[in-house]
Order: C-alpha cells, then structure tokens, then sequence
C-alpha cells in the first residue's frame, strides 16, 4: 500500500449537523459535504472542533464516515479528526479512517490529563502509528497532528514533531496550527515545511501569510459558509490582489466570531438554506438567541454575503 | 425501584492496572478492590481522573465495571465515573452503571469545549437524567456531580447545582469537590447539605473541615494507599484526636503529592505489593523514574507507611 496523495487547500471543519432528538443527521450532512467541495473546499476535517465531534461517540462517528463514503464523498478528500482522549478508541478511529481510503487524519492530543510530558505525548502519537500501521498498512497513514491550545489546553510542542517526524517520517504528514498565533505558526514552518511537513494554518485569517511561508492552506470553522471566498486567496495567492482578497475574508470572519462559532456556523446555515432545525446543538452547546440570529446574518448580508446553492440542495422551509 | 442506599465515608478513584501491553488488567484491579473495601474504603469511585478513566473506551469500563461485579465487588460499594465528552457516551455508561446496581455514579461536566454556559451543561445533565430514567428507572439513578476545575477546565456552579436540584432532587445526590478550594466545599455545604446534596472533599486534606461542615465523607486519590488512616479521621471526627489524626493523613498526602499524583500511587502500589507491572500507565501518563520511585517509597517507609496485606494478593514478585 502506498501512501494517499496529501491535501492542500481550504478544508472545513464540516460541522455535524443533528435532528431535533439531537441524533446526527446523515442525510444532511452528506448534503453539506457535497456543497462545500462544490463551492471551493478541496477536502473535508470532518470531525474537527467545529464539527462537535467530541460531543460524538466513536461509533457514531464511524458510521457517519461510512455514510458519507457510501453517499459519494470522495475519500480522498477527507481528514478525520480522530485523536480521543483513550488511546484505544484513537487506534480504532484511526484504522478505520484508514482502511475506508482517507486521504489522511487530523489528531488531537489526549486531552483531558494537563500538564501531560512531551514523553508522554510522544508515546500516544508513536502507540496510534505502529498500531494502526499493523492493522492497516503502515504507509498508508497520514496523521496531521492537531495543535489547540485555546481548547485542547494540551500542546504540540516543536520538539514532540521533531522527534515524531525523525521516528515516523512516512506517516507524520503535517499540522493543524489553532494556536491563533503567527508567530508559532512561523517557527513550524520554518523549522519543518522544507522536509515535506505540510503546515494549515487553523484560521483563514492566517491564510496568505501561511501560502507566503511556504504553508499548504487552511483547516477554518468558516470554511463552512464562505469556502468560494476563502479558495480564491488560495488560489490567488501570489496575484497581485493577493493582500485584498485577503482582507476581505478577514472581515467576514471577524463578523462571524463576534459570535459563540459553532452556534454561528449553524444559525448561518439555518438562514441560507432556509432550514431551521439546522440549527440545532448538542449540548453542552446552544444555538444562538433569534436576536444574535437576526443581527449575524443582517450584517453579513449588509456586506453582500450568500452560500449560493445552499437552499435548493436542502428540504424546502416550513 | 427505589433509590440505592447513599454512600459516605472514604472512597476511592481505584487506579487502574494495566498490563505491559497496556490493555486494562482485571484481575489486579478485582484484588485492589477488594484490598480497598477491606482496608478502610466504603465505597469505590472506579474510573475517576486518578484511574486513568479518561484513557479508557466506554467499551474498556464497561466491561471492567462487569468483572468487578462478577468477582463479588458488591455493586452497592461502586460509583464509577461516567461523565464523557459526548453525550451519547455518558448516557450509555450512566444507564450501565444504573442496571448493575450501582450506587451512584460520578460525573464530570464534558470537558472538551471551554467556556461553555451554564444552560449548556444544565442541559447535558438534563440530558442523561431524563434518558438514563427511560431506559433504567427513574428513583435509582443517584448522580453526584464532579466539580474538578484544575483538570477538566469546567467548573460546576453553584447555580447550576441549584437548577439540576429543583428540578431532579430524587437523582441529583451530591458533588464532590476537587477544586482544591475550601471556600467552594464550604459554599457548597452552606448552600446544599441541609437539603440532602451529599458533599465529598475531593482530597483527606479537607475531610475534618468537610465533616464539621456536614459533609459526607472524601474520595481522594491517597485513597489507593492509605484508606485506614483516613477512614480512622472519618470515623472519629468528632473525638478529641481528631485534628491529630487529621495532620497524620495531611503529612502523607503531601510526601506522595510531590511527583505526579498517578504514577506515584501505581509505584506505591507496585513496591508494597512486590509486583513491578503495577507501575504502568498509559500514555499520555509516564511512570516515575527509578530514582523517583526510590526516593518516594524511602521517605514513606521513613514515616512508618505501609500497606498491609497487599502483597501476599498479589503475584510473586520476580
């Protein structure tokens, strides 16, 4: 087995959308893949933090992953969170991921100990690789490794990938950089980017400066609802227009986030495909009031914002 | 069905064996069990954060839960942790728990997504009462909440508290506090105690206090290694030794709590029971290094600690 062809690009954290009785919708989630590699994502994090994925059990996301396999989401453009706070459900999502042709997984640190060594970390990582290499294959995975402090309080320091990356550098395939800081980004890429280690910046606000770094795209919660715009200073980045599309993406995400994002993820996809119960989280998430509601997608609109296509790929309004 | 009877007293969040392979080890996690209910211990409160629970699968404490019940652990001495990340995962674990007959089950908030409000963690626990009620009766669930601040990043509010108790006072039993706080144990004795809510010092560092307080009891970490000098503070507080008593127990706590709480309790375990596999952790938790190992079983043994019994349950050391 060889390993995938690596991603680059824009990713979204596809957010996982529920019914009412709060189980995972399959038919709507399908639904929203498809649109996001239709309108400038070039590949899907799905289970990601914007995805609740840790609101998820692991068999709930495993079935969610065939599903979207099975409805004809490609494979290849798909980087499943897989990283779990037990070092055997990691295993098994992994392999699974594997086995079902991702092109690669994005994996958080075991997260709920603080405080944890780079030893120990280092022990989780290389545990997951030669597991998941005897069960499937061991140059087929492509593990991301997932940095978010802000969430995960538990860092991926500079030496962990050293040292990840000198053991396992068939397997070792990137980052995911949501530490919100430049400069930790920068220190990655430059210490790592030249030896085939491919660096997301996790914001689209880092976008261009990441391309210019010699970064691979963005892994970005926003990517869910304004993908075409946020390609296009992908796709554009070394145009002389570059730093203006920039901007432009820039501001839109700023108006998200003046939000809670998951809860402004949904309540914007509620919206523009006319489909309330979109809307809907799993606690210990709650969905916007109507007035953040109201006043999220009135700016957004008083800015010429649209997810076109997005209403009539959806069940029509009540 | 009616409610189980409530516990009190000392327990403990049972370490969990492992193997060398890492895969939990059943039989030395019976033996310690029953080691604990023999030495002081009225109650277990399996699969806490000094268990390592948060590095098992629900399907890994799921099963241990059963084996200790086959192996005559009395059901009605267990309170396993089962708050998880997801949702789904917590109900399934508190439902099992509940049909075992167990006592009571701890609780952590999920522990994923910081900042959460508190409508969002009513919700969660709203959640697994009302559906844990469906499928296992409604009297028997007794909840305990798990406020651990320093770890989980999620704090348990005293409103909250209040909200889950007007609304499910025959389920909500109590909390234990591991903020490492007096003033919250103290807040939440004065605000709850008088009501029935059942307040546990999440260390014997605060088991007197939490006794004149009217308190129930502790479940500590030290628990695994000196349950009879501190079931000896709980069943004299009111002696005129108490306080005497109280600073034997706070000295040991403090010559183990100098090196990482986890690895120090399963090297403890491993000197005094002659059995070196003991010391084993799963990543992203490191055991002690020999020196360290060393110098923490001199300075008890310096002290007069021993654990008595534990050794001649346990296999030939090598």
């Amino acid at each position: 087995m060889t390993a995938p062809k690596r991603l680059s690009g824009v990713l979204s954290p596809v957010v996982t959308p529920f019914k009412r009785d709060l189980t995972p919708d399959p038919q709507r989630f399908v639904r929203h893949c498809k649109w996001l590699l239709a309108n400038g994502c070039r590949g899907l994090a799905v289970f990601g933090t914007n995805s609740e994925a840790n609101s998820l059990s692991a068999d709930e996301r495993m079935l969610l992953l065939e599903m979207l396999v099975q409805e004809g989401v490609p494979a290849e453009a798909l980087m499943p969170g897989t990283g779990c706070c037990a070092l055997t459900d990691s295993v098994r999502l992994t392999a699974h991921a594997v086995k079902l042709g991702c092109s690669g997984v994005l994996m958080l640190p075991p997260f709920y100990y603080k405080g944890v060594s780079d030893e120990g970390l280092y022990r989780n990582f290389a545990e997951v690789i030669e597991r998941v290499g005897e069960q499937a294959g061991d140059a087929r995975l492509q593990l991301y490794l997932y940095h978010i402090p802000p969430v995960s309080q538990v860092p991926i320091t500079l030496s962990l990938i050293e040292r990840l990356l000198k053991k396992y550098p068939g397997n070792v395939a990137g980052v995911k950089d949501s530490s919100g800081d430049w400069n930790n980004t920068k220190a990655m890429l430059d210490a790592f980017a030249k030896s085939g280690f491919d660096v997301f910046a996790g914001s689209e606000v880092f976008l261009l400066d990441n391309m210019r770094g010699g970064g691979k795209g963005c892994i970005t919660a926003t990517g869910n609802v304004n993908p075409a715009a946020i390609n296009r200073v992908f796709e554009n980045w070394r145009a002389p227009n570059a730093d203006e599309l920039q901007r432009g993406i820039t501001a839109t995400r700023q108006r998200v986030q003046k939000y809670p994002m998951m809860a402004a993820l949904k309540g914007i996809i509620a919206h523009w495909a006319r489909d309330p119960e979109w809307a809907t989280l799993r606690p210990p998430l709650v969905e916007l009031t109507p007035e953040q509601s109201k006043s999220l997608v009135a700016e957004l609109q008083a800015h010429g914002f649209d997810m076109p296509g997005l209403a009539t790929s959806a069940p029509a309004a009540a």
